[in-house]
């Protein structure tokens, strides 16, 4: 019953959201957004693909736009949510491996080891997630991540983690949805952890969930089929794996992308190179202090979480994405703020 | 020129040809089918599904129908589409290979030798596959098939492909579309070819054609990225590949499927196997006059296209699988007998 109740009233926040933002866009469809090069950009762009007098206008079937989940929807510092899922399974599941206490990487999860926990290869977070978001059918995943998420609090905000989308972002999202687009999550996070909270946070269902996945194989559990989460990596949906999910899933080019990091680089090249009006958007995370500030582009040292390299910076530049900076373009961060 | 004109006179005829189906479910929504188990049992599931008052009733967001393609949708004999294609392709390209001349399997396409090209296995087909319909780019691909479609003619009917698709599962489609489900296609066949031509048929957008794919390669030509298609397989949605590929690409369990062979035969398993009503329905091709009669299930042998074991037969009577007689069920087959 509780994790009824806790669906029940996740669902009526999610409702009550969307109600918000739908209200508060019937003045100004942007309204956490300053005014500013990245809301004109975004409202022109609009206008561009929508006007049926314009030779940019693109018929609704076609008005496809992508986001990146951790760090454009939602926090991703100190640490992926899915990492902190990820180490906190650890720790749940540790009894039932007691050889993890001396096995790399386990052991450095299990003794709070921070300083090798940051030099984690993507090897040793692979084995972190097939130890411990494999082997359960894709019916009991979901429901792991969701009981997690309803108790996890973030280690800075003190919130769950669903609290801490981007209010701005979600308010974009509902824009574009009433001007015909359809909008996607293309992350490179795992896409069975991304699809159990992304229609209740921000009303996008499973089927437009793009992301990485491990195998899955058919299998039998008293006479009845199952698909049972294999600890074997299938699809990997980042840097060029999101160009190319986005044509295994969607079949489309997108005339509109969202990202933050160099993992979403060829992601908006292939938006952007695409013919007509087409908009490519990098959040740069420098607000320290109603969020986080990190990368180059600041004078900080780059980070593997969220990783914003000057040459992206340089290539945005050039090639005339924007960067949408928390600090100035953004009014209101999270919706607990608008309250 | 020529492909623009084909494209618009493709485009019209699928414009008319969902009118004249709408129209005609005005009064019957299935006016195709004859009166019998098969379409009572789906007026009757719609119903369950879409009467609120009802403890089966299920939201329009979780309605999802997928069907197979060859043998489902559209004629599958005396070969499959695609195989047809490839072997026009091998043709096509001879004159750049004439090592295979001396090749298996290439050698038995172009001496027409019918006999070892009936015998093929699934390594000879994929190598056709991939010397036919790989190294290309994601964008040149559905033009070659979009341009075989426009000039091949099917060797029985003498009429293009997309002609032979069967008019009483269109009407099946629009019924359910009209009632909030929405409809994928499942193919044991290419993504990328079926979604070449699934829009224009079957108003069937690329999003939702699942099928089997070749990887994809992000690479620059003249300095923009292109897709090019890679001689290697990715995905093979097939048998249980098929529940694989409907949790991959759309993350919900469907209420309805309907396929033709053993290849759908986990996907209607899964399908029926979930709560609430479900709903799983075989085509059997019992028609020789109008189509073709095919399948153990007829006494007749069993074929390496659109294989209907005895197995099956047996599984679909003892699970409350619907077994759609071609020619009792159906009062026309193909559009253009209903002009």
């Amino acid at each position: 019953m509780k994790s009824l109740h806790i669906k029940l009233a996740a669902a009526l926040m999610a409702v009550c959201l969307v109600a918000a933002v739908a209200a508060a866009q019937a003045a100004d469809p942007l309204p956490s957004w300053n005014d500013g090069q990245a809301k004109q950009a975004i409202l022109s762009f609009v206008n561009q693909i929508t006007d049926s007098s314009r030779p940019t206008y693109v018929r609704a079937e076609e008005r496809i736009a992508t986001f990146d989940q951790d760090g454009t929807l939602w926090v991703e510092h100190p640490l992926y949510s899915q990492g902190l899922f990820a180490l906190d399974r650890v720790a749940e599941l540790a009894p039932k491996h007691p050889e993890w206490k001396e096995e790399h990487p386990f052991k450095a999860v299990l003794t709070g080891d921070s300083e090798a926990l940051a030099k984690f290869s993507e090897q040793d977070w692979l084995r972190i997630v097939a130890a411990t978001q494999t082997g359960m059918t894709t019916a009991e995943f979901p429901v792991i991540v969701q009981n997690w998420l309803a108790k996890a609090k973030h280690p800075r905000f003190k919130r769950p983690y669903t609290d801490l989308v981007y209010l701005p972002m979600l308010e974009l999202m509902a824009y574009l949805r009433a001007n015909g687009f359809k909008t996607y999550i293309v992350t490179g996070g795992g896409q069975e952890f991304v699809r159990a909270y992304a229609e209740q946070i921000y009303g996008i269902p499973p089927e437009q969930v793009v992301g990485s996945s491990t195998a899955v194989k058919y299998e039998y559990q008293d006479g009845k089929p199952v698909l049972m989460r294999e600890p074997k990596v299938q699809l990997i949906t980042n840097h060029a794996g999101k160009a190319v999910g986005i044509n295994l899933f969607i079949g489309k080019r997108p005339y509109a992308a969202f990202g933050n990091s160099d993992g979403d680089r060829e992601m908006l090249e292939w938006t952007t190179t695409g013919d007509g009006a087409r908009i490519g958007m990098l959040v740069l995370h420098d607000d320290a202090e109603r969020e986080y500030a990190y990368g180059p582009a600041l004078g900080l040292p780059d980070t593997k979480v969220g990783s914003f390299p000057e040459a992206l910076y340089d290539e945005a530049r050039s090639k005339g994405w924007f960067v949408i900076s928390m600090k100035k373009d953004w009014k209101v961060i999270f919706p607990f703020e608008a309250k």
